[in-house]
């Protein structure tokens, strides 16, 4: 069956969060926001774009940074209302400069830090 | 540090989505929705809880189906608007009883389904 991004469920700002997993690690790395034309920009152009809510505009991941994400495979769940890009990342997913932005974990309680800054 | 539930950013409904994973294959399994209680019970009772949006009640995921999700780790992000939780999965986690809910892949432009319900 054809995709149609518009059949994708968005929420009352016009987006879906987008979790991004690294396709070889399978490490998860972000999640984000895409409105519809993202979703169509991400298929398109295979560079996974978000809608950035701080800037109010489209977000080609590592535009600037350099860390693009190459799109190698886009699901979707079975209520429509989340994606899961599946990528291949270059250098750190996170705006801290680590691998993934999950690099928090509480254990017995307490934060713990799991990742340091790439390159330190 | 001390973990505080109440540190997590949380929407207008006061609500953080959550990213379940399976801790043994990394494969990413759902996305669902906790308040801070959830949040609370999901570390003090090792089980898995949501908020449901559409019953708007505490959601102990498999506490009905059987399919529990066991806490592995409990992370979250650079910005702390979004969860991440490493489970052990007890059967399905889809509630169409595929193991993962991110079943539909847009290939070519096509919907392409990558797995079928569990048992068949």
């Amino acid at each position: 069956m054809p995709f149609d991004a518009s059949t994708l469920k968005y929420n009352e700002a016009g987006l879906i969060p987008a979790i991004a997993q690294d396709a070889t690690s399978h490490e998860v790395l972000m999640m984000a926001w895409m409105n519809a034309e993202a979703v169509e920009k991400t298929l398109e152009t295979g560079k996974v774009t978000y809608w950035s809510r701080s800037r109010q505009a489209f977000w080609i991941k590592g535009e600037t940074s350099g860390h693009v994400q190459e799109l190698v495979d886009f699901r979707y769940d079975c209520d429509q209302d989340c994606i899961l890009v599946l990528v291949n990342q270059t250098g750190a997913a996170c705006h801290t400069n680590r691998r993934s932005c999950f690099y928090t974990a509480v254990r017995d309680g307490e934060t713990v830090e799991l990742m340091k800054p790439m390159g330190e």
